[in-house]
């Protein structure tokens, strides 16, 4: 693309990844701000512990190489991984590993890359900004439940907008 | 742009307009999955009813003109324009009004529209594309929110991953 048509872009990679890292940022202070049992147990309507979503969201961005490389390693895998995590100082540094992992790869992440349609473990076939924006956006909504979480234990969360 | 640089394209305005609305779309089966007098009444933590959650989301979603020509509402009229919504057949009947306004107002979302700068409400100052990608996030974050209210007071709610 020329300097013309990058300045026109609606949204670049390098959009992308601010955007993403943003959000892990903001779950990361989520994650941080439950006390460690209530993260293990607390939950609501027999959903899910803010660290069981939380290792949802984790696992779904280490598909970073899918996207970035069409390599999906196996679910199964991923979850066998995480069952390991039983802390949340365990749960925070396979996070940091990921948000590293993310900024490594980026640069594989480039306009064409994005347009490549891949399979996200069978589960969504798409263009890899699909599946990308899938992550994200299944991010911001179960953050959004662990909000619910830390205000009914009468906690006040991270603000919303700061990223 | 040539027609080969379109095709680079991350992003379209037209893939904007499908996600937003697809978005919408989900967010119109949650309030329409509450019985009135908890859409109205049942909350958690403290928080806002999801009639309240709902009407801020909408009112963010009137922001269009925002989007589109720069013309923002102020906020208070918004409000006071919501404050008489007291039924889940209004609230639906003001969502379905918005959602035909985005239709019609797509054609200005141009890719040079979408790299303007335009300040929300005196909220956020940033292009045009940041401020939309402001939007669908906050409808996500309280949208899941509404997902605990529905798992708490024993209904299923739809399925995250069905715009």
């Amino acid at each position: 693309m020329s300097a013309t048509n990058v300045a026109l872009a609606v949204i670049t990679p390098e959009d992308l990844l601010k955007r993403w890292q943003g959000h892990r940022g903001l779950t990361r202070r989520v994650i941080e701000a439950f006390p460690e049992k209530e993260l293990f147990e607390f939950s609501l309507g027999g959903m899910r512990t803010f660290a069981g979503l939380a290792l949802e969201v984790s696992g779904i961005a280490t598909g970073i190489d899918g996207l970035a490389y069409g390599k999906w390693q196996p679910w199964e895998e991923i979850m066998a991984k995480e069952a390991t995590i039983k802390t949340k100082a365990e749960l925070l540094a396979f996070w940091d590993e990921i948000t590293e992992k993310i900024n490594r790869e980026w640069p594989a992440m480039t306009v064409e890359r994005f347009n490549v349609t891949e399979n996200s473990w069978g589960f969504y076939q798409g263009p890899v900004i699909s599946i990308l924006n899938y992550f994200i956006d299944n991010e911001i909504h179960h953050r959004g439940q662990g909000y619910v979480y830390l205000r009914t234990l009468g906690i006040e969360p991270p603000a919303f907008y700061e990223h």
